[in-house]
């Protein structure tokens, strides 16, 4: 293996084909090295006249924890896991965050694990911001940026590995509900899991480098042209979805009103450890999930294999997935 | 609609991003243009220690013929492009080559519709060659083009705009009863139709150009190191499929035994007008189909959505298909 470094991985075929098209594509050719890195992770879509940019941040590879399914045994996690045809006691976990143009303003919904990220997990994830650039979208372009909670793989992404905003010249929009709760002294000297206390010091570790210049934001307001937020309570206090719609056109970007659809599609009974609520997040999965099916509405879901585009119908006790068959243009 | 160029289209934002980061990335900035392109169309990932690139040439959209399917009716059709969330009376039927780098040779299966086709089609297909280049893959170097039968979507690509071979170095290698079959002057003579007459016109056209300079190749050989034929036959009398294995390590590369997953992996006994001998390819298809459940074997579908690989689970009276997670990391 030789050692990873973002241009390598996300850019350097591109890059390289670029500038000498035939002279770099004889890196693969056959007897010498194989190519060893991944095409860039973004695609795009229409939505009416708007263009959605999916921009992969990676993912997170990690053990199956005994409790990731906080109210199911690992035994039935696992038999979720085999019958996607996924490896048993492993956890992938993708990231895919979205930036909407709607022609009058850039908004980036999310924004990934961080750039630091992608040293630590050597490769795997942080790719957010390379991926950004490879799609052609300049961060200081953006207009603004569209927070759904809190957790890290959301929000670190907003700064630079050396604390420095971002994007230098958006509006952060953070959920009304999700900024209350987590930026009140009272509710954090209250949290006893180390986990819990991580998630309050991590917010306010970001909100604090970019001096907690944030406008918050009310379920229900269409808080820039064509994207309208919907409270969808329970992962987190204040956790926020979106609607974007333009003409005929119109996606659910959902966040994490489930994390991997392999087990929470699935299953919509299933509480992921990451719920704080458990049972609000499964009140508010099954409302939303009914009304996918219902309306016959595309989901972008932030935790589902990149593009992270589906329809949704019912199976069984819960829903399956059907993702958008991948469009070569525009 | 701006005008669509190869360069626009395939690899514009990469090759603009790639020069200078920032000045091109300003063209997603609000209120300036949309992007108005889709990212290159490849995906890498490993079978063992072969990299496989699977490397779209785009798609072909038309409106749904009354007999796309021989032993059904257009509103059977419909319904089942309706349950796979497809719009009624219309087809887009992608395509997806691979290339396999197996370490000591890279091996192109299939080719596309041929540079050409890309003016005619607008930019929506013809793409194979330039994601190739994109993919990092200079197509002289490849070593073995393993052709799997002799539609034009699969043979055209051989080909260079000026007819020249587009792959200069390569052995051509074609299946033995489909290079008999479609050179035979008195089968050629018995056609009735526009279309076969046009399918052998066709491949007399490609193979000519080439000076008739092919391999044939049988059933059950190890064709390259790890990737060994199958008769497949039905779609077309020669019609051949392939196995890439390397450690444990496993795909099936079916080109044409379905045709779009949609239609024909759900509905196994539905015949697209495309196979030549209806009964004989259904035979094929549910014969192979079987053996993909029960091995569990993974397939990488010529006519499947991009990146186009998948496992297969029965479901009703027919079969499913189950997306493999895009993997963002190699």
């Amino acid at each position: 293996m030789t050692t990873l470094t973002r241009r390598a991985v996300l850019a350097g075929a591109t890059v390289a084909t670029a500038l000498t098209p035939l002279a770099a594509a004889s890196s693969a050719q056959a007897a010498a090295p194989l190519a060893g890195k991944q095409t860039a992770g973004w695609y795009r879509y229409k939505v009416g006249n708007h263009e959605v940019t999916v921009v992969t941040d990676g993912l997170n590879t990690f053990p199956l924890p005994d409790t990731f399914v906080t109210n199911m045994k690992k035994d039935d996690v696992n038999g979720a896991l085999a019958a996607a045809y996924m490896e048993k006691d492993k956890l992938s976990i993708p990231y895919s965050p979205v930036v909407v143009n709607t022609g009058s303003k850039l908004v980036a919904i999310d924004t990934g694990t961080g750039e630091a990220n992608f040293e630590r997990s050597k490769g795997a994830a942080g790719q957010y911001h390379a991926n950004l650039k490879a799609a052609g979208i300049d961060r200081n372009a953006v207009d603004i940026v569209l927070i759904s909670h809190f957790h890290g793989d959301h929000i670190n992404g907003l700064l630079t590995p050396d604390n420095k905003p971002a994007f230098g010249n958006a509006e952060i929009l953070v959920p009304t509900a999700e900024w209350k709760y987590f930026m009140d002294d009272g509710e954090m000297s209250r949290q006893t899991t180390e986990r819990m206390k991580g998630v309050f010091s991590n917010a306010r570790r970001v909100f604090d480098a970019l001096g907690r210049k944030v406008t918050p934001y009310e379920p229900g307001k269409e808080v820039a042209p064509g994207i309208t937020s919907v409270a969808t309570y329970g992962h987190t206090p204040g956790h926020m979805s979106h609607i974007v719609a333009s003409g005929a056109g119109k996606v659910y970007v959902q966040a994490d009103v489930t994390n991997l659809p392999a087990l929470f599609v699935r299953n919509p009974g299933w509480h992921a450890f990451f719920d704080q609520d458990g049972k609000m997040a499964e009140e508010t999965r099954r409302k939303v999930y009914d009304m996918l099916v219902a309306e016959k509405l595309l989901v972008q879901g932030f935790h589902y294999p990149f593009p992270a585009l589906a329809y949704i119908e019912k199976s069984g006790s819960g829903y399956r997935e059907i993702p958008v068959p991948w469009n070569p243009v525009l």
